[in-house]
């Protein structure tokens, strides 16, 4: 099908095919460019001659609001089953893989009935876990755009106040960082507004793996009444490859029944649910493994929530999920979840427990989709790759205070 | 001192000289540029050839990253004291004014003590007002940066799911219109972080009037775990001209003390209130008026606070002082307020009654700055100008509901 040699169980098969921007290492001095990626190698679309006014730009933007994807995607698909042309592939090691997009408004959801249900038994033990709203709107909130980074990136333990048993803050690194794993959608086309969840894909351009860094001592302190700020604003890390809705097509299937039914703006007749797999691992040990066709609110939905006030949305924006837990234990999208706010540390394979992360972790997650079994590693696969990043050290004085509380408060995202 | 003839008592004197994006009308096909204003008049800076790759631009972003802005003001301020040059003025009747900056991350805060403390009392009748964080941190929360719209942008009234007696929301216009009254702040220069509050001067680039238009029903009912999402991002506006730091600084006051003394994270050692005047009139009736410098938290701390965790912030990223509200009565920022959430309305010159916005009502805020009394028109006057906005009716199907609520939770910012 194509002529470039993919591995087996590649996440990039023929059938994927991802935008992503990439700077050639050599020869120096090479500028920034759209990419399609395929197994281990990027096909370079300005020097194959492919809409070059778009895809010689350093991010996705233009290409993204244009709604020329699509014929791109179709035309590097012809590239790559026609004649060889090994000049106009980079090998992934000859590139610097970039933030693909400029990210315009972020929104992050709180859509995994299982999430929300877990944190509201931590955080509220003797009340009803969900929230009266919960299951009749998509909860999110905005976070903060320009500090989305690409996968890679280290994450710097970040400083806030962190209230003692006095109920005074004092400025200290958060003794309580999380992750939070999730699946982000990225807009394409014209700016628009009260969209239908059944025009979903005239406006999703595609999806990459997110990880909402949270943290959570600083969280429960702060969020009343406005919701969460510096305890997620500190950064937010996303996968490089932005795999299309053409590309996810096939795993849409129909999501988990909602009881009550939402108010109408939020019916869809089309399956929107997305068959995707997701896993996370601490320092090389996989700490949880669940589906995303679980989730209770589907990013159509979302779609058509947070416009239907409106509000427009336009090319290069991108929301968040929401934390991505399963109904089992295993199947936790955070840390929070995982060691029940920290009183059952889990532990890792070379013996250390973990609360929360500590300095020089690591967490990496990766998701794909795939027609085949789980293990099945023949094509078909569309995968996502991996949004990873390690914990630096707070440039700082103070260290995390003994007596400081994990939170007060929801810390739900 | 300049060639302008300025109008007694414009806010537009030779001691301010903020910055605009204007289109003029005349020939066809002219691009938009930066102009500084004057009086009734705008310089083109294009046409006076100062620094023309950067006030060329459709929107100041570039002026405001390069650090320029000083330099390109005192040129103009040049061009307007010396020899008259009227051919690169334009009449204000006949350029087309520009939302000034594409807007990078907005951040909202909730830092009037008088407003905080009105919301708790209206909200938690029986409970201590102000929550334990408010004297501790500015609480403040992201809002959506890409309906930021410029005065005089109509704002229609948004839709959003708000419950009945029953709990059942249903998707409706809001029946709670509400403006806020506040001040927004437009950061310059690289991205940086961990700004201390008296290097605030070095990062915020200047400041405009803002309008966090809200919608109190929706924003009651969704804004539990997660802040408020729709009730705000419908839309937001911003007064046209950005009135530098430099032109602020002989208003640069001190701040009320503040009990307890913040983390020193948040300690200044500069004059960080802002002596300026504000009053808001509803369809033409003087409805508040009241005064900047008495707001509990600086400019200067909530920059401080927002990149403590290391979160960088960046030239066209905004934030908003949060609902300014004094002492009295008078003096209240929002219609929540004044109408004490709707029980109390309020009588305009015209005899008709509000408890919030009517289909067809006009909000205008004006501020300004002088060294004179309040009512001194002589020059030395750094004002604002307005930002105005009137309300369209929903584009919809249903009435609001006689039974909505306006909401649970204490709706800030």
């Amino acid at each position: 099908m194509t002529w470039v040699r993919v591995p087996p169980g590649s996440d990039f098969s023929f059938d994927n095919l991802p935008f992503g921007i990439v700077r050639p290492l050599r020869p120096a001095g090479m500028s920034p460019r759209a990419v399609i990626r395929i197994g281990d190698h990027a096909l370079d679309l300005v020097a194959a001659g492919i809409a070059p006014a778009l895809t010689s730009q350093p991010t996705l933007n233009q290409l993204m609001a244009s709604r020329a994807g699509r014929d791109v995607r179709s035309r590097a698909a012809d590239v790559l089953s026609g004649p060889e042309r090994a000049d106009w592939l980079h090998a992934l090691a000859d590139v610097e893989v970039l933030l693909p997009i400029s990210i315009g408004d972020y929104v992050d959801f709180y859509s995994s009935i299982h999430h929300a249900t877990n944190l509201g038994r931590i955080m509220r033990p003797n009340a009803e876990p969900l929230l009266a709203n919960w299951r009749q709107l998509p909860v999110g909130y905005h976070g903060r755009a320009g500090t989305v980074a690409v996968s890679g990136t280290p994450v710097t333990r970040p400083e806030g106040l962190v209230p003692g048993a006095d109920g005074v803050g004092q400025l200290m690194p958060t003794a309580a960082l999380d992750f939070e794993l999730e699946v982000g959608f990225l807009v394409g086309g014209p700016r628009a507004t009260r969209i239908s969840p059944d025009e979903a894909d005239e406006h999703v351009f595609g999806a990459v793996l997110l990880n909402d860094w949270s943290a959570r001592d600083i969280q429960g302190f702060e969020s009343q009444p406005l919701g969460p700020n510096l305890a997620k604003s500190f950064m937010t890390s996303i996968s490089p490859w932005v795999v299309t809705i053409e590309a996810l097509r096939p795993f849409l299937v129909d999501p988990p029944a909602q009881q009550p039914e939402p108010d109408p703006y939020l019916h869809a007749r089309r399956p929107w649910a997305l068959d995707m797999h997701l896993d996370v691992e601490l320092n090389g040990t996989r700490i949880t493994e669940t589906d995303f066709a679980g989730m209770y609110w589907t990013f159509a939905q979302q779609l058509a929530h947070i416009t239907v006030n409106g509000a427009t949305t336009g090319a290069g924006d991108l929301f968040g999920s929401g934390t991505v837990s399963g109904p089992t234990a295993s199947e936790r999208g955070s840390m929070i979840e995982l060691t029940w706010r920290g009183t059952q540390p889990i532990t890792l394979a070379d013996g250390s427990t973990r609360a929360f992360l500590d300095d020089g972790d690591t967490v990496t997650m990766r998701g794909y989709c795939s027609t085949g079994s789980r293990d099945d590693d023949s094509s078909g696969r569309v995968g996502f790759g991996e949004v990873t990043g390690t914990v630096l050290a707070t440039p700082s004085r103070n260290p995390p205070r003994p007596d400081a509380s994990v939170g007060h408060t929801e810390p739900g995202g």
